[in-house]
């Protein structure tokens, strides 16, 4: 088999570069190692940039998004009952799109079929071949047999876990890792959201999100112990540990249902640098996570995945290298404000153990010149929305 | 003796309450253990917010600082080689005042002895009696007597060793500490600056900091361990270290000459709470201490004697406590955002020993931010001139 541009991962960035790539007439194939149910069932996050919303509009692959999502035109940080509201659209002319990533990759696929897009699934990668040389070799076995795909360029969109960051000789990256003391035990429910916009809160008990899928299906969170277990949790403790981190009068108004998933997540920062290696092109969370405060890390794959098509346009259809060769530091000059904003939120909301009582006091400060300056709500609300691509 | 209000420490903070009391028909006695040219010996900040400026005006000790102080519009931040201007003025509609604190302080004793103000030197506190009851009593040595001032209120105005704070019991106030792994050896020189701005500059050797005091007068600091000792330091290594860590273009002009002074200080972010108990109100450094980067300290003095001054001008010339009683709430309130931005200036631009590699980005992408986008310059700049009254 060859193509132009073989994608290992069938989730959001790999099907979004793929159409994309299409969309300029681009050959590409996807390697997705699970099944599409599988990949269907992942709940992931739900908040879309301005940047992301026109790049799957680009992509064709809007128009349910459109339709269903939710434009929200402000967020809210609260610390126990205070409660600060931040009109991000007033403050930098954009708001977000609530709409799941799970409803995104749903919509990614029914584009790719829609052009009869090649993806194939429960395809598991053995060998990336050919990195430094003219043509990449893949190996990878699907129903049972072993397969070869030839191609120009590899992206890597296959996440944390996949083999394409690891085909990099360690000799050529370098990681940064930066684990956090805690998790995020969530839980999603068909209830009315608990407020109409977002509520990241803080608390002593540490920290808690109201977030949202749709009007009738909620996304809540608490921080908790690495140590927690999920047997630990029955729902019952799970709402009354939401009701006592929220401000009173959210907690008054919450409606609990029964959860329709419930899962720890731990929380992590990671890059590796370089996001290329020869002819292959890494993307999403197979180079950078992100932990979920201030729901980044899809947002950060579709940042990518622009700079990427983009690149791969150029170098195919204008006979032009630059966008290929400039790709990695233009990337990962996003990333690492984007690690940077979710970092500080991070660690501004979220109850650290080890952390002293004057490091406490900058976290009330951070709250504190929040709710004192437009200048820093703008700051926020710039990196909320999502910076610049 | 007695007074009205007994001003423990004769430093600019308990000067500059003395004199605007007095402006205010208030009486006051200021008792400094050192002796006036021990005060005046210091050295210290050089950097005067607009508040601090127009508090010194209104204490009729402005005019020195008017003829001989620099306006500056703007400061530099600097990472290796790449220079980051931050035009303060532009973004705030505020600059900053160049004059050193060891000015201040001889123009408010100046001030002080035009108006025959009561400031007694190597007068030493022993005790501090009677904050809970109607009046207070001052027990202190001088001139080898065994001296008595009572009064209605006692300013604790004598910095971080000094008695004031100590005098409130131990269970009524909370201390908030930070320690840097690092202090700043200064050096001062007559010569002029190495450029027209400060500059704070970063480096993976460590922080560096260009300042001045005026046309023909420069302060310079590098950060060094706490181990290093000032002996190991002849001014040949300090400036050789100096051009290390600053852009080359300034390196190249840099202008060496005979060092004034030298010294290594620590560097520490300290909060005590609350700043008043009964007839007791702390103002600067007894109640607080900023690492100096962003050049907090007098200023943060200089706004708590504000909030001071006009709590006791309500008292005594309106009647009303309202002032009295909210005076801690209101002074800590900005204390704490001083605290935060001096200390994440710091975070910012030095080199912390233990830190990470994803931290040392974090730092890094903390420059980035400023140099991408005018809401963080704005928001820098905005904490730099001075947070509202």
């Amino acid at each position: 088999m060859k193509t132009q541009v073989a994608i290992i991962g069938g989730g959001p960035a790999g099907l979004l570069l793929s159409q994309l790539l299409d969309l300029h007439g681009i050959d590409s194939v996807v390697l997705e190692r699970r099944s599409r149910d599988y990949v269907l069932g992942r709940i992931r996050a739900g908040v879309l940039e301005q940047g992301t919303v026109d790049l799957l509009r680009a992509a064709e692959a809007g128009s349910r998004m459109d339709r269903e999502g939710q434009i929200h035109d402000g967020v809210e940080i609260s610390w126990h009952d205070e409660r600060l509201h931040v009109p991000i659209k007033d403050l930098t002319g954009r708001g977000v799109m609530v709409y799941g990533q799970t409803e995104v990759t749903h919509d990614l696929y029914d584009a790719r079929d829609a052009r009869g897009g090649a993806v194939l699934h429960e395809a598991e990668v053995t060998a990336i071949e050919g990195l430094e040389d003219d043509r990449v070799t893949i190996r990878f076995t699907h129903e049972g047999e072993e397969n070869v795909l030839e191609a120009d360029f590899v992206a890597g969109c296959d996440g944390f876990h996949g083999p394409s960051r690891k085909a990099i000789p360690e000799s050529h990256r370098r990681e940064f890792e930066r684990a956090y003391p805690f998790g995020w035990l969530g839980l999603l429910s068909k209830t009315p959201p608990a407020a109409p916009e977002l509520i990241y809160a803080a608390h002593d008990r540490g920290f808690a999100l109201c977030s949202m899928r749709s009007d009738t299906l909620s996304r809540y969170y608490v921080q908790v112990a690495l140590t927690e277990k999920l047997e630990d949790w029955p729902e019952e403790r799970f709402w009354d540990e939401l009701r006592t981190r929220i401000p009173a009068d959210v907690a008054e108004g919450l409606v609990t249902g029964p959860a329709i998933e419930m899962s720890i997540a731990p929380l992590r920062s990671f890059v590796s640098e370089p996001m290329r290696y020869g002819r292959l092109f890494l993307a999403g969370d197979s180079a950078h996570i992100v932990p979920p405060t201030g729901a980044k890390g899809l947002n950060l794959a579709a940042s990518d995945v622009y700079y990427l098509h983009r690149a791969f346009d150029q170098f195919y259809n204008h006979r032009n290298s630059t966008g290929i060769d400039t790709y990695s530091d233009q990337a990962l000059s996003r990333v690492w404000k984007c690690e940077r904003f979710s970092w500080w939120m991070t660690s501004m909301l979220h109850d650290f153990p080890q952390t002293g009582a004057f490091e406490r006091r900058m976290q009330r400060a951070e709250f504190e010149y929040l709710q004192l300056s437009e200048t820093a709500r703008k700051s926020f609300a710039e990196n909320y929305v999502g910076l610049p691509y």
